[in-house]
């Protein structure tokens, strides 16, 4: 009878430790580099308020999805998104076979270093200089072109591989989303190829949930070997008011939490943000000039304007990077 | 003592158990209403290579996806695809709206019942037909339309609703698949948003896993609500050629299962077959006339000749739905 008391007690314990770690603990303590303080509790009020079963706005766990953008919410767009970097590279390796670049734009102020012709060509043309440099080729050939350019150079101000240019409270809180039954997905105006090189590796989210803006493809065989290859046209731009639309394409259902950084995250937020269950809309907003960068309205890369006038009246979170986050980088 | 030893055993028991059923069962008798036989041997020999950690085979968790077409594969194509008679139910419906239907093709063929004539508008009108009858209105609207269809009506021969008409085999696969860490996910010429109204329900595949054919979008505030339009124009067939397309599109790696029964399948399993690593195509063959259809080389929907022709040299398992499966439907 004693022990079988004893047994019951080692019953008691295992399960009700079982039931704290699986419904109670929501590994909050995983945000190491947040500071205390209300941005941090918002996030994890939240989560609570989502995953705990006697909830009244619990969600169950397939309903748990988290959208982020990437550049300058996950990892650095200063002094220029890194994707752009990685095109004036390959413009320069390039341009022996397309001699016209020397007299079209972007492509000739990208070959003189000219910044302001080509932020002068617009959103759409930064897109167009992206996509040229991005086809011609096999995706498994592009991706080797990444893997090794991202092995070989650094972040000029940072002193560091981009890979690791991220923000280490976005890796935190990814994790902690992910161990609380969401699922982290990535929307971004970024190109979703160059991204899944090393999306999976460097924040834990796999190729099936990253997305992007992204070229046309086309199945073919080389060599009689199945190959995808590049085409050189845009299929889809990822960004502003097609950003709900890539949620719709490549998701199918609303998220109940989105991250961004820009206005271009503007109608992902404010869509995430009206689906009628509970939802958290968050912008990271950049006030580190020391250890990152700090822009808002006025900066080419990452411009936030409609996002900082309204983010008060519509109720969603300013994540205050200097203030917010006690370390930038891992 | 004694009681300790009892313990120990109890222990050893729930330990013993846990390990079976974690590192050597994996529910191979969950396929029930699989035959033994060749065709079940293969599927449960290629998941047990790819999962057993000390095999040359092994594959990681988050590696293993298997793709699955969805008409003839997942549920019935016969005697015309269920999305099409959806098209045919709504086209007759919005006809008042569109005077102009009664002399183009393929909609005139519709609304007078002609299926030679639907058939002679190729399969570019086909999807045409689909999506001019799935555009013009939110998403959200869309899917309510599609939910309210799918209750109200039944096959013509099976007498059951459509969303009934699924083959218990292969839902047993998708489940016997996912208790082995599989990813599962739909790479259909369907419409991705009709699918994704009762895949989740039905096949336990989430909206998030099911890709097909798609109109365009676009996002735009209505009554200062934020909402998706599907336009009336098509963004992407999902079919032959560019279901590898979808394939690098929606989930950005190569599966190691392709699960389809047509020709129209013949591309996406050559291409997930072509992988270096361990792989897996298969083909759905419909043989039984009794319990459902028999078809391939002269069938209107589902076609199969080429996937017939090359399946042994390829060396595709053909799934001989007669002698293969002891029971259809669920």
């Amino acid at each position: 009878m004693m022990l079988y008391s004893r047994l019951s007690l080692v019953c008691f314990i295992v399960v009700g430790t079982a039931c704290f770690s699986y419904g109670q603990s929501d590994n909050a303590e995983s945000l190491a580099s947040w500071n205390d303080g209300q941005t941090k509790s918002v996030i994890v009020d939240f989560v609570r308020r989502v995953t705990a079963k006697d909830s009244p706005d619990f969600v169950p766990e397939g309903e748990r999805i988290a959208v982020f953008d990437n550049d300058g919410t996950l990892w650095v767009e200063q002094p220029m998104y890194i994707q752009l970097v990685f095109a004036l590279d390959r413009v320069k390796e390039l341009a022996a076979d397309h001699p016209e670049w020397k007299t079209k734009q972007p492509f000739k102020a990208a070959l003189e270093g000219d910044f302001h012709g080509i932020a002068a060509s617009g959103e759409k043309g930064v897109v167009e200089l992206i996509m040229a440099t991005h086809a011609g080729m096999t995706n498994d050939e592009f991706s080797d072109i990444v893997a090794n350019w991202l092995e070989t150079t650094r972040h000029p101000k940072l002193n560091r591989p981009y890979t690791q240019c991220v923000y280490q409270p976005m890796l935190e809180l990814l994790k902690y989303l992910s161990a609380n039954g969401f699922k982290t997905i990535i929307v971004s105006a970024g190109g979703v190829e160059f991204m899944r090189v090393f999306a999976e590796r460097v924040y834990g989210i796999p190729p099936e949930q990253t997305f992007g803006s992204s070229v046309k493809m086309k199945y073919e065989l080389r060599n009689g070997k199945p190959a995808i290859i590049r085409l050189p046209e845009i299929d889809f731009v990822n960004d502003k008011a097609n950003k709900p639309v890539g949620i719709q394409r490549y998701i199918g259902r609303r998220p109940i939490m989105a991250f961004g950084n820009s206005d271009g995250d503007f109608e992902m937020i404010e869509y995430v943000t009206a689906g009628e269950g509970p939802s958290l809309g968050a912008i990271v907003h950049h006030t580190d000039p020391v250890n990152e960068y700090a822009y808002d309205r006025d900066s080419v890369a990452g411009r936030l304007v409609k996002g900082l006038d309204e983010a008060e009246s519509r109720r969603w979170l300013l994540i205050d990077m200097k203030s917010d986050w006690k370390q930038v980088f891992p």
